[in-house]
């Protein structure tokens, strides 16, 4: 607490409850460039004197500020907004003052409505015409004022007209572009806000292993994706994932389905990261050569496709660190390294490097020159594998340094563990996060978890990833749900989150589990698969669908516009976004159950567009492009799994005369 | 924004969240000497290894830091409570580390369990002992650990033994006696803590106009309120509150019913301070002399009363500053000071000084010294008039300053505007606040205020004080309630808030209005009064029972331990309070309908004590002494505002077997 002083005197006007202030403004607020920011505050002085407000921004601490008015919105609060433009720290903070010309023209228009004499309170207004044009260093303002003030002196005895004159818009505008503010207060902090390029909030990720795209069992290669490139740009992705593509160790390589018994064929599990070829810098050799690697980023590129690569930051046995650095790693008396373990669970093919004693900072520094060293390969978007297992403090600094240079960079943390931590990743600066999307499967927990994504304090900086499935999770859902649960989950990760992704399989169908565990049997991680990408039953065509309509809809390019609106059935989910104009307004109701037709009325939200509950609404089926009307609130619904478990419908306003 | 530099690294855990922390530690959360003072915060590190946390706190900046260690919640909460001892600034923090001993105990165990080898844990968990040994300072610890290291080598070659040893109690205290923890982090801030004595939240205000104490129409004197002293106390109140009692101006006095027209012998409102006899630092001279003045304060704390002054900053047009200081005021173009008013109110009698400009900062001395003078005649209570006109960060100043000297000068807020400037009030320091109590009537009004009172962070600064009525509040309910309606409204004020105020009449129901407003007709702020305190229908005993019952049960002597229950009646409110232990617990009852009875079935919180629906339990009720029992948890009660509008049981287990 500070010690009041006299010094504190200045700050007459109350300025606190600023919105977004992440951790009282220790971490930034997101934004993507073009975004809309809010800023919100209470403010407020003492007395019944009136108080104005201004927001300031800037692009980092080189640049000038900006001045933004902010308006009272009721009991205190004031808001103003801004549009950042750069892909670029920005910092914004609040000023407020008394605004005495303001409280004068209140003041003397009631005394004069209540019939008091005015002429003292006159000649008042016309002093503080005079400060205001002492005050001023703007000669534009400076001059009108001088003329107001010679019009007053004409106007010849008529109290009123000086009152008009004196409590206008252009009085008050020439006052408040003099600069006069009474007990100017600065709200004490410069609270950050990070704008991140448009992609860091609205993409679709496909994730495949590049070793399995030969499609003939044989090792793929680069030039296998680049060929698959066609395919994924098809169904509408912009992101290319793939697992780490670095070489693999042999040491406790594991076999097919995680075995300790390999035959001397398996591959081998991509994340046992290091050999004596090389490691997080290097490539595995089947795949290809740098040479290679350059061409696929280019080609990706080319089919408007961003390729990301998993930062995984463990390291097998034979990774040339532990001979190059043993000072990074956890030796046992023995003289061997601690293996990765989570008892009695065992990961015996990789080990993990410590970050402090000796191996800091040794050992931050390689991290990101690691990263940076791909980022300058032309790789800018990194999914992070388990960042929660490492420091906090490593990821803020990292993401700091890469930002600095690169600020483009956008960076997926895969943590599945428990809320705080998860949240804590995204406020030290990751771009965006996995979710537990995957584990909320009812009407209810979909409605809660989103509800608390878009419209708490998270909003303000966590953006969710909603993965359908991952190498890693064959959800208990899938496993038996059938191609209707497949496109139900596709519908929801596509229009609930602005980003969402899908494993490679996933449009096929794929779910044979290892029984009771959420992990696919014979799963990729472990061997080379040769996929049907012409499986029958897939669903290719939906998620096409749903890309297409996300790219062509503007109302699906925002998060924190989802509503949820009421069908009365708890099978469907029935929530719709829409744009600020209303431009776009798009609906989707998901039959949460994949083995029964389930029907429900529902409401049509007319309210939105103004409308009453009798009125008529243009509808488009944006299935199949049929176009219709609604009339009235309450509509009914049937969703047959065997035929489709969604509907997605497009309002819009009938004709062009008045609502 | 901090600039994420490697220096932070050592900041592995987080710690968030922190509560209370009021506006990021800007303000001091409150509480009285001896109050248990609960701190939670989310605390969270990197991966799966164990953590521990403590809270730090201390007198004031000089002292010694006491260590209490935080407990684990749940989902990444911790707490621990401490209790402060004097009326003093505390501060307090946080600091979390984490524990590499429990992690490997965890592990070790785990391991042991699942059958597999631990030789080289043993040797690790050795290892950890020497470092510990190596770490530690105190002596004691270093034997006993030394001893430790010995047991174990002699442990024969039992691995299981060696492992009780290493993970049983003795070695885990000893590790932790010996201070070694990793990546010990402090939370940022040191959070401050005013500590009051008790009656800072525990008081019952009774507060009369001095003047009028004579009872035969003559100008009272203090003389004539030492006479009064056993009537007050005998109602059982332990704070005496007077109007101002400084000289009065004659220019502009009002007269009867604040009219612009006084007859010579009309004393005026009190709240016009000052003549040419003296002003803030002086007494009307027909109230008596300092000397009498002093002989009051000692007869008032003899009779168990602490004297309240009122602290009103405004100026009658006669004060003495309007000479010496006229600096202080605002000036006219045609040499006048401006009046108080709200346009188009008028407050003729009255000028305000003000606070910036050339009154900067010798007004702020002169008004903290007036405080002190008062101070140091021993008033050690203050009720401030209208603060919320007058600059928070003066307030903050001066409250501070006085305390700095005399931490037990109690400051009540009188404002009556805006929820956000009453409770920044609170922030900057005021004691106690006057609420919107007055203005709460119905059971869903008085619920939600009280929840948001004692349940949100308002309760860790805002101590609410429930006055029933004052000379400006004569509220619309009690103008047509009649004396049910003063009972009900007198049990809820002594009930539901800590502190509470009568200001006299109200024990003789009066209510007589300036109709349609919600002033008393004959007001005694313009006039002298002549009460006859033994008027029929009083409720003097309604009074001196409530007042008996705070004292006698220390359930009511907490404000944050309110529960709201059910009895299904909208008229009537229900609710109870109880200490921790359950030793003391009371019911409370209303009927709010002043004009009939009101009958509800309601339910008895047995579950409280862990009783089933369908116990026993024992009932004192507490008005008029008899003791039954209840059983089953739904009963029935009917209030009569003929008879009594408000019941209140004591709840007690019956004998001493298990519930």
């Amino acid at each position: 607490m500070r010690a009041p002083a006299l010094g504190d005197a200045e700050t007459r006007v109350a300025i606190e409850g600023v919105w977004p202030e992440i951790n009282g403004g220790r971490f930034a607020a997101k934004r993507v460039v073009g975004d809309v920011v809010t800023v919100e505050a209470d403010i407020f002085a003492d007395g019944h004197d009136k108080i104005a407000a201004a927001l300031l921004f800037r692009r980092s601490e080189e640049s000038d500020w900006t001045e933004v008015p902010m308006h009272f919105v009721e009991n205190d609060r004031w808001r103003a907004k801004f549009t950042p433009t750069e892909n670029a720290l920005y910092l914004y903070t609040i000023v407020a003052w008394r605004d005495l010309y303001a409280s004068w023209c209140d003041e003397v228009v009631k005394k004069h409505k209540a019939g008091q004499p005015i002429d003292l309170e006159l000649i008042e207004g016309r002093e503080l015409l005079e400060r205001a044009l002492k005050n001023t260093g703007d000669e534009t303002v400076a001059d009108d004022l001088k003329a107001l003030i010679g019009e007053l002196e004409d106007a010849a005895s008529s109290n009123t007209s000086k009152l008009t004159l004196l409590t206008d818009d252009r009085a008050r505008g020439l006052v408040d572009g003099s600069g006069l503010r009474a007990n100017e207060t600065r709200y004490g902090k410069e609270l950050p806000l990070w704008v991140d390029r448009t992609r860091a909030a609205f993409s679709a990720w496909y994730e495949l292993f590049p070793r399995s795209q030969s499609s003939d069992g044989r090792h793929g290669t680069f030039d296998d994706v680049i060929a698959r490139l066609p395919y994924v740009r098809e169904l509408g992705f912009d992101v290319l994932y793939f697992p780490p593509i670095h070489p693999i160790g042999d040491t406790n390589r594991k076999g097919r389905n995680n075995s300790l018994t390999p035959s001397l064929d398996d591959p081998g599990s991509p994340y046992a990261i290091g050999s004596e070829v090389g490691g997080h810098d290097a490539i595995h050799p089947e795949l290809g050569s740098f040479v290679d690697f350059d061409r696929l980023v280019k080609a990706a590129k080319s089919a408007g496709l961003e390729i990301a690569l998993d930062f995984a930051i463990q390291c097998s046995p034979d990774h040339p660190w532990i001979k190059e650095h043993p000072e990074w790693f956890d030796w046992r008396p023995d003289g061997t390294i601690k293996f990765a373990e989570n008892p009695p669970k065992k990961y015996e093919d990789i080990v993990n490097v410590h970050f402090y004693r000796d191996a800091f900072p040794s050992i931050w520094f390689e991290l990101r020159d690691i990263v940076i060293f791909w980022v300058e390969r032309g790789v800018r978007i990194f999914r992070v594998d388990n960042p929660h297992t490492k420091p906090f403090p490593f990821w803020e600094w990292m993401i700091g340094e890469v930002h600095a240079s690169f600020p483009d960079v956008i960076f997926l943390s895969e943590a599945f563990t428990r809320p705080k931590p998860m949240k804590r990743l995204a406020k030290v600066g990751f771009t965006q996060s996995y979710t537990y999307f995957t584990w909320r499967n009812t009407k209810q927990e979909l409605t809660d978890y989103l509800s608390e994504l878009t419209t708490t304090e998270m909003a303000e900086y966590f953006r969710p990833n909603f993965f359908v499935n991952t190498p890693d999770i064959n959800p208990t859902y899938l496993q038996t749900s059938g191609r209707a649960g497949f496109q139900a989950r596709l519908v929801l990760a596509a229009s609930l989150a602005g980003n969402f992704g899908v494993y490679s399989g996933f449009e096929l169908c794929e779910a044979r589990p290892i029984p009771g565990k959420e992990e696919y049997l014979d799963s990729e991680k472990y061997e080379i698969k040769a996929w049907d990408w012409d499986r029958e039953g897939n669903i290719r065509e939906d998620i096409a669908l749903m890309n297409r309509l996300r790219r062509e809809h503007g109302a699906l390019q925002e998060f924190r516009n989802l509503r949820f609106y009421n069908a009365w059935n708890d099978q469907i989910i029935y929530y719709g976004k829409a744009t600020a104009s209303l431009d776009s307004f798009v609906l989707f109701a998901v039959n949460l159950d994949p083995h029964n037709a389930q029907a429900a009325h529902f409401e049509v939200p007319l309210w939105e567009f103004g409308l009453h509950d009798d009125a008529t609404i243009g509808v488009e089926n944006l299935v199949d492009g049929k176009k219709f009307a609604w009339t009235g609130k309450v509509q009914h619904m049937l969703l047959d799994p065997a035929v489709r478990p969604y509907a997605i419908w497009r309002l819009h306003r009938l004709g062009a005369g008045p609502a």
